[in-house]
């Protein structure tokens, strides 16, 4: 195992004192544990978003801390559930009385420890709701997950949801957007290399030298099939054949892309595959509206890509458009 | 070589219209050849920036075209630097009549090239000038370059010249500005893994399986020695401590930080160095006034980062904050 790490225990502690050392413009960390959340939260008069879920997926989650976006970004061990205690501090910390989105990827123990802290708070009469995201359409269940798993469309929901937040939006509305935004985005990925747990100290799986695995999950869980490794189009091809078979979109839709490398491949070959996207797209008559190449939901350090797309509307175009700043998006 | 691309003799192609289709909002491609410039250069009454060389460091150069910062955006085959004519098109394309600032990563061949297009374009009655970025500490001469060699500290040449240059400051000052930043920026980088340029096929070099490179190049030149890796508290403290030591910065100097990922190397990892960053220059009584961690200058699909330093003063941080607004680094 190689990697810029002191002891494999501390890799969170030592990642978020980074984060608060870079960004204290942007967030700051509780007392109680791997919990951070926005500087200046809770904002009055604003409904606050918590995400979160296990670690090793940055800029996900805490790099979307900051205005339009995330609230409070709550981080487990690596690839590990945060504990239901560690989400209901942040709950508390964030809410300003208007109430809590939790957005929650799709994995057993994230569902399950977010919905524990969601009825802690509710005890203390703190208003909580909800969503579970789940656009990989590589497979139905999965090693953490009953149903489809949350992979890269999540950040979509904090941009959009986060978006309706910050413009006043009341908790049931800021819910009914995320919700939207859950029905209208498909990704799926491909992975070309494994990764290594840091304590475990070694790849959970491995690949042959020209073998890659179709649809896998952001954990390195299995994907739909290994192949031989073919051009960047023709894998690009399979991916998004596989969302549009999913998503349907008429002839004429809007859509957003997200082009998302899980870390170890380089921002060069995001752009190729992305020159595809769009290829694919406009020949089916669907207008690309806007577009986010690069790392936003990573694997540790595996290589390869995820490829997202969301359906948009008038709503979701004009919130994806509103202003965000935080440490990994920012948008003018 | 397991790579998303199609074929290696045209990744560059493929890579720039991946980036065309991505960011329509702040470039477009020349005709002549691998040409990125600003969506609506040349800006009337504004001295233009050129930058570029060798492919394979995105998002460096093309990723800071934009408000704030470059103009034009050369792109030479991957580790090769970029034509005369390429360069001198760029000019022509930018220039508003108030002349074109050259910046040049100090690489034999595209100090080379960047003059002949410097005097190409001044037989056209262009205004042209060239700074030379030279930041890394870590040797003298190298593979590719008589003196130090240009990495990283680039971008901060690339962020504070661009907003002298928005201003509306004349060549002869934001060519002042650059030499400044210049003239206060080190940085130096390790190396945990190779790249594998895609027209050769193999990586150029290899390590151990436990080995590192101190010093390394963004193209894998050599760097100071190889070694057992350490943690990554020793390996910044290394780093630092080189930078430092070139630098002599005085207690109570302000400075800003990148913590630059060569692409395979997680954003974990990078705060993880952050952090021991941070708290070196804290305990020398040296304040970090901004700090970037992500990856800027990147070597292919290579592990490993690079720490730049940046002593500030009131005019460079003024213009460090100024807004930026382009595909790769936004300030708001």
């Amino acid at each position: 195992m190689k990697k810029l790490i002191n002891k494999p225990e501390y890799v969170v502690e030592d990642m978020i004192a980074g984060m608060v050392a870079a960004h204290p413009e942007y967030l700051r960390k509780l007392d109680a544990g791997n919990i951070l959340v926005r500087k200046n939260a809770p904002i009055k008069g604003k409904v606050a978003l918590v995400s979160g879920g296990g670690s090793g997926h940055e800029p996900s989650h805490a790099g979307y801390l900051g205005k339009g976006m995330l609230d409070g970004a709550v981080a487990g061990a690596v690839f590990t559930s945060p504990t239901p205690d560690q989400v209901y501090e942040a709950i508390k910390a964030v809410d300003s009385g208007e109430g809590v989105l939790l957005v929650i990827k799709n994995y057993t123990g994230d569902v399950m420890n977010f919905d524990m802290a969601k009825e802690m708070a509710e005890m203390e009469e703190i208003k909580v709701e909800s969503v579970i995201v789940n656009d990989d359409v590589a497979v139905e269940n999965s090693t953490y997950t009953a149903g489809r798993r949350g992979i890269a469309g999540t950040v979509f929901v904090h941009k959009i949801a986060g978006a309706k937040a910050e413009k006043g939006a009341s908790l049931k509305e800021v819910k009914a957007v995320a919700e939207k935004v859950i029905d209208n985005v498909r990704s799926m990925g491909m992975a070309l290399s494994s990764c290594i747990v840091p304590a475990a100290g070694k790849a959970n799986f491995s690949l042959g030298e020209d073998e890659v695995e179709i649809g896998m999950g952001i954990h390195g869980e299995p994907g739909t099939h290994r192949e031989t490794i073919k051009t960047a189009d023709e894998i690009t091809e399979h991916l998004v054949n596989r969302i549009l078979e999913d998503m349907k979109p008429e002839e004429g839709s809007e859509v957003a892309v997200m082009v998302n490398g899980l870390s170890g491949t380089p921002l060069m070959e995001l752009y190729i595959v992305n020159k595809k996207v769009n290829e694919i797209l406009t020949s089916k008559g669907i207008k690309v509206y806007k577009t986010f190449v690069g790392e936003f939901m990573t694997s540790l350090e595996m290589a390869g890509c995820s490829v997202s797309i969301l359906k948009l509307d008038d709503e979701l175009k004009e919130l994806l458009d509103a202003p965000a700043d935080t440490p990994a998006l920012k948008l003018l």
